[in-house]
């Protein structure tokens, strides 16, 4: 039998927790057991969650009320229960539970034959290496600034600058919609245009990932449009629509392009210690499962910052082994070239160095940002401090200068 | 000029917020204003976000961080900024904010010829109350209670029971998806014979609305496949799907049936005092312009209860005065007969009251269970007490007595 087991974080009074746990099994699937005459138990038998951990953390009290505890109790929802799409899943077993006090969803483990139903990433790390030729380092990504309002010539000239600092990515900003200065498809053959105008200058292969937006039932027709066009990536906004909408975009055998899954909104339901998601599960694992290549999220460091610990358990729910591919953790906000040695150290050569300031606000501009930054890999790499590197390179020395 | 503006609570140092608020107003529109040259400050102006106001609530102190004090801001998108559906809205006014710190998103105002790109309820309070013809009283529904697992004649059964005790609606349990035993389309086929033929023996008309479920890019499909069908009504979980999926059921002329928007995993990002969207933006003034003619949440009466002063601020959402119909709030958990009185002075008689336990728990079955709702609310119609109408109607006084 196919199996969904869900971890909760509650809190309470010790020792409720194992009459909370059965409470959500039963409530949450066939609604009583024991009153049950044993002609329909054994009807509903392959149809009844149960409680398959209980874990009371007696030192970890309440910071409100010092009377309760946290615990993490474990539930299995038969699969039987749901049809394998990801609002069922979240329906089931995050439904009316939401609603019901301090109540967080920490974990989904989905058994092997449930997994099937799930493409994960269509490329993968693997896969996107290959297109760009880069192996043994991190990718490196920019951000377009200050776009809003801008035209295409404005677009074009800051695409070519970070193309040209070296960066193998570049996204949209996720607030810049389809619009009558900078239109959808227009951003895509421009920007081709510009970044096959710098590959045959400097043989620096960059990958652009315009912003899918607009109505759901139009962006399966806009990004075949866009695959025919030749864009490299979708960016795409799913917190704002729907993981089973990113699901249907990296299903689309007509789409084929690489996902990049930007966390906006996602902070309504990961942020608060009580509630919600955990942000592991919402921008790691379940963004993997729903198929994006790429997952955007606060670095640890920033200003925007996530706590160090979902940081690195989110980037590892991307790249564990798993029967999915691998999608690339992309740590961002606030990230200069003095960071790269942590950035490596923490997610290692398979992730994204993703800056919009640091490579913006290089005094050599967005170009010797980008170096900056590609002099950082390189010294971490041949195990150089950025100190020595920064006295062969001037971008990075730069950099150091500005932002330590 | 169309303008979006949103109201954000935030916490900090007393004299902090003007600065906060117009770091937002740039940061989530054009990024910089004071540096650009005029030239640039010109092409932008119509860009730029501007703050509304800023009130500082001094005796509001954080309760975990007693320097820190409450405050609303608030800040005026331009409309130009951003595509008319909702999930450019939501990036644009809580994307990356979302995940910086303590904020949480309390209202959006729309001005007028913003709203006019949503559709709002399609049949609204009026016609709804047409189709069933009731008028000057509550409706009343009931939800079928423990059908996981369940085949077609205990459905049948069930909806039969519920029908006979007088309820204006039957709404399917929002964890029952599509599934072999009660697949989709037999739920509606069955559910209409039996409802016809309970309306043939009494008069009584009672509409039953199905969980629309599946794939998002299929909903559309199954949906006016029920309408062909001759489906009442269609609940859905809007928020295991994204509001625009709504929307867009909402707009489709093929599918034009009454829409239930059930409050599913809408507690991870409404539940927290500091974070995600206030319960009246979310499940009221959202769910209303995306085109839902119910919206259900937690009464602020039962076990999952919601906070008064949101529960009652969510149905004047719902039903104040606007270019759009008008929804039918819905409060629903824990409700029984003896808080009929209570429903009916919060929300008047333009509600929907939903009870599960409190009519199949009945003594007497859901049919008595529905009877002593009708009852109740006759009563409070009437001017007299509970206790008094309790004498003269037994289901009543059976319900008064088991739940007070």
């Amino acid at each position: 039998m196919s199996i969904l087991t869900a971890t909760y974080q509650l809190y309470g009074k010790p020792g409720s927790f194992e009459k909370k746990a059965e409470g959500i099994a039963l409530g949450l699937t066939i609604g009583s057991w024991t009153d049950l005459p044993l002609l329909e138990q054994e009807q509903l038998k392959h149809h009844k969650g149960n409680v398959v951990s209980v874990k009371e953390f007696e030192e970890i009290n309440h910071p409100l009320k010092p009377e309760l505890v946290k615990a993490e109790v474990a539930v299995a929802y038969p699969s039987a229960n749901f049809s394998a799409d990801l609002p069922a899943i979240l329906t089931t077993v995050f439904g009316k539970l939401s609603l019901d006090g301090e109540v967080k969803l920490v974990d989904l483990d989905f058994s092997h034959d449930l997994l099937s139903h799930f493409p994960g990433p269509r490329f993968g790390i693997e896969e996107i290496r290959n297109t760009l030729g880069v192996a043994g380092r991190p990718l490196l990504m920019s951000i377009f600034k200050g776009v809003i309002g801008r035209d295409l010539d404005f677009l074009s000239a800051q695409l070519r600058e970070q193309a040209l600092g070296g960066v193998d990515l570049v996204k949209d900003d996720e607030i810049l919609f389809d619009n009558p200065l900078t239109p959808f498809e227009k951003r895509i053959t421009t920007g081709k245009d510009v970044l096959t105008s710098v590959y045959e200058e400097t043989g620096h292969r960059t990958l652009y990932a315009v912003n899918l937006s607009g109505r759901t039932s139009e962006l399966r027709g806009k990004a075949r449009k866009a695959c025919e066009l030749g864009a490299d990536a979708l960016l795409f906004n799913v917190h704002a629509y729907g993981l089973d909408v990113l699901q249907e975009l990296a299903e689309d055998d007509e789409i084929a392009l690489p996902l990049m899954a930007h966390p906006a909104f996602s902070g309504a339901f990961t942020s608060s210690a009580f509630y919600g998601l955990a942000t592991p599960l919402a921008l790691g694992k379940m963004i993997r499962y729903a198929g994006a290549d790429f997952s955007l999220f606060p670095s640890p460091y920033g200003s925007v910052a996530l706590e160090k610990t979902a940081a690195l358990a989110l980037g590892k729910e991307l790249t564990i082994d798993s029967p999915l591919k691998r999608s690339f953790p992309v740590p961002s906000a606030g990230i200069h070239p003095g960071l790269v040695p942590l950035l490596m150290a923490d997610y290692g050569i398979d992730s994204v160095i993703n800056a919009g300031g640091g490579v913006h606000g290089h005094p050599a501009g967005a170009a010797g940002g980008g170096q900056a930054f590609r002099q950082a890999i390189d010294a971490v790499l041949q195990g150089e401090t950025l100190q020595a590197a920064g006295k062969q390179h001037q971008e990075l020395q730069t950099a150091l200068e500005l932002w330590g």
